[in-house]
């Protein structure tokens, strides 16, 4: 028999690309694990069914019935009204906004459900399993299509009073600078994240300068990717260098002012566009170097995430364990 | 006789310009208060002399001995190392660089000593006897000379890893801007500080632009104050108003940073400048409208300070009260 406080929980992220649904149990492991594409585009309705079959296939991979099950974690992109449970917008997936995706769940499966945004998400997963496991204050940061964050204060999550707090991305940095997806102008995500990126990468193109990202996207501009820019920089391509150059001074900006305002331990970084890794994170922490506070300076560390695609899914997780514990110590 | 988690507690504010000391009981109540100038150039040594003889005054004035005061706090503006209790630097108290003055004043006083941030300590005086009372989180930013911040995270003071969190003046918003005092570029300080408004007035009188303020400061741009360009935009000096709205267009980027990241519920705002009220902060909160997340605006408040230059002494008074409850808690 499994007592109450081991029972595995129902983990999900629900990502733009593809939805992730695993059986976890305390201690991290992974009894199983399944996956499908989220189609977005298809609309809420067709997703959440989506979810809902790799979810029954994760419980069948665990030889688990919802009975035995604690709870269910959600992580999703977007603003999310933890409140209310509420995905009110998302920029990866089209066409949600005000989704009640916690109680839609929670009535089909009949269980506790949770929703936490994703990068809060891995926050909590990197600070329990991964990269920033013990410490104290912890801000996570990743950096992909987009930028999102996630802010661990004394050991425990921050997700501000309506649950969207760490929306670190859409800090402005350059008030003068790129507009933003958010609408806002100069956010850190605007000039830092593969989408920053590839825009740039394309309007230089198109302004007819070249580059050998022009041959691996096979001359069609809409297909360049951040990949493709980190693979012909590291050829030296000087246009992709001078890319990834100015990305990284703009994160390193942006790394500077968490020092500056969270004085944390340790920043974790994640997300597809951090596997550039020293290419992208070398000048950015000589950028936060020469711009941050000394003495905050001394104690932080910028250090790559550990869980890659699965710190979403472990957060989530997380996310259950720690909210049914403070339940039960109510009670 | 009085009980020991009653016992008043000696409060401190070592400013730039005065140093203020005063002895405050639990529930906030100021049994005295004395106060004289730091002349801060005068160096570390002959401050910490007229500070000590600023708590003799104030415990004279409450008729107390030492013995039965619990504990002194001591709000300092400047980058606080909290574990070994030094000032490491400071832009208002030249010449002060790691000097140790939690000990240095223990050892004098013979009491428990604490020392903490300025706009933090502010920040615990808001939240506990000012405009954030009883809310659980709260940002306080100080705009005057300089730009200071304070963090409230869930009801608990935030000051990170080494005590030297929550320099919000600090963060950087226009990436290529001017340089702050602390070294770095385009700093909110650079930006939305008293110091930054006199500079860009100085500069455009320099350039031979007129305005009324050149008669306020009888024409010796030296003696220009943030408080001038007040007067003068009042009266409609195109100048000054100019140069008001660019401070408050900057300071509303900032603030839209704050409540993207930390979706508070509250963010106070004192110092000097902000006295300036609805000219700066209208403009400002129409800033933030424009530039951040639906969801977190619809929670945030954007108001002014109640407890004006009492601020920091009351919050280092809170200060004191607060470890020494946890202390208690843990013994």
């Amino acid at each position: 028999m499994i007592r109450s406080n081991q029972r595995p929980v129902l983990a999900v992220d629900l990502g733009g690309t593809k939805i992730i649904a695993a059986v976890v149990v305390p201690d991290g492991k992974v009894i199983s694990r399944s996956y499908c594409l989220t189609l977005a585009e298809e609309g809420p309705k067709a997703v959440i069914e989506r979810l809902l079959s790799a979810v029954s296939e994760a419980l069948v991979g665990a030889e688990l019935k919802n009975s035995e099950i604690a709870g269910v974690g959600m992580a999703a992109a977007g603003i999310i009204d933890a409140k209310k449970g509420v995905i009110t917008t998302s920029p990866n997936l089209p066409g949600w906004h005000d989704v009640p995706l916690r109680d839609v769940i929670a009535e089909r499966i009949g269980l506790a459900t949770y929703l936490v945004n994703d990068a809060s998400a891995a926050a909590l997963g990197e600070h329990r399993f991964g990269a920033g496991k013990g410490l104290g204050n912890l801000i996570y940061l990743t950096v992909s299509t987009g930028i999102g964050g996630g802010i661990i204060i004394d050991g425990r999550l921050y997700t501000g009073t309506d649950g969207c707090a760490g929306e670190i991305g859409h800090m402005t940095i350059e008030a003068h600078g790129p507009q933003c997806n958010c609408g806002n102008f100069g956010c850190l995500e605007a000039l830092a994240s593969g989408s920053a990126m590839t825009r740039e990468a394309v309007r230089r193109m198109g302004q007819g300068e070249p580059s050998s990202i022009a041959e691996l996207a096979r001359g069609r501009l809409m297909d360049v990717t951040a990949e493709m820019i980190a693979v012909v920089a590291r050829q030296g391509d000087k246009m992709a260098c001078e890319i990834v150059a100015d990305a990284a001074n703009y994160l390193g900006i942006g790394l500077a002012n968490l020092v500056n305002i969270f004085n944390p331990e340790v920043i974790v970084i994640g997300g597809g566009v951090s596997s550039m890794g020293n290419m992208l994170l070398g000048p950015a922490r000589k950028v936060v170097k020469e711009r941050a506070f000394k003495l905050p300076l001394r104690t932080v560390r910028i250090i790559r995430a550990r869980l890659g695609s699965n710190a979403e899914m472990m957060g989530a997780a997380v996310y259950v364990f720690d909210q049914q514990l403070a339940k039960r110590r109510k009670t």
